[in-house]
């Protein structure tokens, strides 16, 4: 049974426990910071399959038995699959659910999915509704582009302000058992909307719900110098910038403990992605690729997640309509076993 | 807490309550055969709106907050909001929820989307995770028929196993106190793919999914005489007659007590939608305009609401993919008061 504290904030009475996980990437992300962290690399953009979506799948597929070998477990153990990705009708993640055959929530939450099923599939752990769920989400840069912005082949000329939509998966298996890892509390989102209509600057769209997330946290627990990294999704170096000073003019000076996911791929000086990475699979590898590995340095870490969502739909900004935006908090706390 | 029963079913210890709901449908489907039950009609398909992605989204909202205001409740007070439509982004919902204001879990199960919701919204206040939650799906005919087939005007000559895209919307009001309809029990569906890749052909992709939900709460809980109604969301008649074939090859006689929401919005005779109905909208608007006022007929009545829905890409679908479904089942119990 879960209890609330404060307005917002959800604290799990028997924490779901990360058991494992595992990221792939493709080839531009392996030229990056975190070239050897990843689980496996893409051979090709294409992966052996006819299109990119396919790519995509097969991708998340790999992620999922993967984490779940790591376990030591199998596809049929699992009671809950939840994930999505960034394709119309999230198919990646469905033909990913069709292949592990598991009761499967399909969600959309854009970049936010992952947080976003982290929350939800806590929630059935510790209300009693199962013992083991996993959370898959990805995204393929050539996919997403052709769907939400420009032909891929185009190779239109970026903005500053844009993101490089990150060819990646992670799958991640909870459990309700022993672990190190655990999901302790969650913030569910609310959209924000700040007005933003540039489908090349995700990060401002993003960064108010990120900034109202953390804060709605904050305000809860009134916590800050108990929680080791803050940590969002994939507001890039521009949406970085503008949650922090945001943070800061309500009072939270998050310096030296604000990382964002999308600052943590790629390669500034030489890989031209401008504001950083961005898409489902953004958090999803950095998340498994380097903060989860990083709490371990430490016997007791506290880090919120916050998966930062910009629900852009190409049509509704063709109508005028601005870009919401959503951010969905977990904390995961790490403490060192014996 | 929650328990499971059987391998896949979940009995909720405090069961949800239904505390209010609401319908909007269009003028087509007004005409039909619920004319008289809907709680309000769109006055054009466009509702005032420049598009009909707008129309869908404005009638969402007002359907959730005629709900809301049938309960007596602020948006405010909801602690969360579920929903989903066919949108690419779940555009129309996630509007709502920009609205709404309230924390904001976007689902996409296609038409399976309420009883996903349904199913979810009930473990989160089973859970302890929050007391009040909102339930909102829509769809609109032609929004959804220039995304996923054919440009709307083009008025392409549609086969006979097509049906049509229900305008219409439900919000669901669930809370955790006392009241007359409850969600008692759940069934969280499975992909199921039987090689279909027609997208004309709907009913026949998402009836084995169906089948495959029906008979494991059958299997879990050996009580097809205790239920008196099991409603699929939107097979339509050819896959109604596909579901109830293969339930009876399966040893379940469920003739007089087996209805399907897409045969029930639309005149056949003279209505011109082949099939039936189909779409988030189309469950939706039939369980609050029908069943779940029909349930009060009897002092105890207990429907298995399984919504069905496809999860049609058409991108997918011409690189040669089959349709996956699936298909979420809840138990909804009706008790009179006193």
């Amino acid at each position: 049974m879960g209890k609330r504290i404060g307005k917002r904030t959800i604290a799990y009475d028997t924490p779901a426990v990360i058991r494992s996980w595992a990221t792939a990437a493709g080839r531009k992300e392996a030229r990056g910071k975190l070239a050897e962290q990843y689980d496996f690399i893409l051979n090709h953009n294409q992966f052996g399959e006819k299109s990119w979506e396919r790519a995509e799948q097969k991708m998340q597929q790999y992620a999922l038995e993967l984490a779940l070998e790591k376990a030591g477990l199998q596809a049929s153990q699992l009671d809950y699959f939840l994930g999505g990705d960034l394709l119309n009708q999230i198919i990646a993640t469905s033909f990913t659910a069709r292949a592990a055959g598991a009761p499967y929530f399909g969600l959309y939450g854009a970049c936010s999915s992952l947080a976003e099923g982290m929350i939800l599939g806590a929630c059935l752990l510790d209300g009693g509704f199962g013992r083991m769920a996993a959370v898959c989400t990805s995204s393929h840069h050539d996919a997403a582009e052709r769907q939400l912005r420009y032909p891929t082949e185009m190779g239109v000329q970026r903005t500053l302000t844009a993101q490089w939509t990150v060819t990646g998966s992670g799958a991640y298996i909870l459990d309700k058992g022993h672990g190190q890892w655990q999901i302790t509390q969650a913030v569910p989102g609310k959209i924000i909307d700040r007005g933003i209509s540039n489908s090349s600057d995700m990060g401002s769209a993003m960064a108010a719900a990120a900034v109202d997330t953390i804060t709605a946290w904050l305000q809860d627990t009134d916590n800050l110098d108990g929680v080791d990294y803050i940590v969002t999704g994939d507001l890039g170096k521009i949406g970085y910038e503008i949650c922090k000073r945001q943070l800061l003019e309500q009072g939270y000076d998050v310096n030296g403990k604000y990382y964002d996911c999308g600052m943590q791929i790629y390669h500034e000086e030489d890989q031209d992605v401008h504001a950083g990475g961005s898409g489902c699979g953004c958090s999803a590898v950095v998340m498994g690729a380097k903060f989860l590995p990083q709490m371990a340095a430490q016997p007791h870490c506290r880090l919120l997640f916050v998966g930062t969502g910009a629900l852009l739909s190409p049509l509704t900004v063709q109508q005028g309509e601005t870009i919401p935006g959503i951010a969905h908090g977990v904390l995961i706390e790490y403490k060192q076993e014996g």
